[in-house]
């Protein structure tokens, strides 16, 4: 288990959200009863970068879907959350949905009964312009698919008392 | 979301637990800060009856493991869980894991890079003997793999203070 995950002064729900290797959306229901809003503040395709290139293991140049999203509940936002996805991986009938819609990733890869694995790559403490000044668990991890990266994705969870729930 | 997720005389740890598409051993690790064991009640090699084989989508008297285990943190017990895989389905390497060696199943598959799904059949409460008179939340889901059913599994959880964490 990643250090950050014992530390006594993050709140519990922020500690299982940020811990699980399930779905977000799906335990930020269960902690609030409620359904997550999914809002998504940009959605374009790019050229991969030499960093994005390597993180996503394919060639310089090549075309990535980058989405930025913000997970709600009754105007709350629990979850800032980043994905690049290589275009040339993304089954077909997925695309449609990760490309226009407000669908949460979880059950995007769940309607299209994709099988996956997610691995943790890394977990800190930083700052985001997005939260100001409050303090931000960061999280990053990779989607597999067909022993490819389908998707990395970098989570930030604000510290605070909205986890007091 | 399942109903009985939303009841609120079932602690909000157990409805996590319950709730998750990902790894109970992981979250169970989260909420207490200290190590799962898992101890194998039986585990043995049986032929599927006709229940068994239409649960996994195999012929009647095809082998199966069948396994029982609890999660424990500090001698108190969290849950009991029951799985059944059919022996021709399972990948030779997770094989040895699988029936040898007190290891969760969250921890093998990721150990051995399995692509999955898991699919949620159903949630109640009802009795168990092992756990006497206590109500327990019963849940079964598959695990899919390569578009086959690679496991089914029921998990028990007993309904007390023992999730007020």
């Amino acid at each position: 288990m990643q250090d950050v995950l014992r530390r006594p002064d993050i709140p519990a729900c922020l500690r299982i959200c940020a811990g699980t290797d399930g779905s977000v959306t799906q335990l930020l229901e269960v902690l609030t009863g409620k359904t997550v809003k999914v809002e998504t503040i940009y959605q374009k395709v790019i050229k991969a970068t030499t960093e994005i290139a390597q993180l996503l293991g394919i060639a310089k140049g090549g075309e990535v879907n980058d989405r930025l999203v913000i997970l709600k509940v009754e105007d709350i936002v629990y979850v800032l959350a980043r994905s690049l996805s290589p275009i040339n991986r993304i089954p077909p009938a997925v695309k449609t949905d990760l490309m226009r819609a407000d669908i949460p990733i979880g059950r995007i890869l769940r309607e299209h009964k994709l099988e996956t694995r997610r691995d943790i790559l890394k977990m800190e403490i930083l700052h985001r312009d997005f939260f100001g000044k409050l303090p931000v668990l960061s999280r990053e991890y990779k989607i597999i698919y067909n022993n490819d990266v389908l998707m990395w994705i970098n989570e930030c969870f604000p510290v605070d008392d909205r986890w007091k729930m």
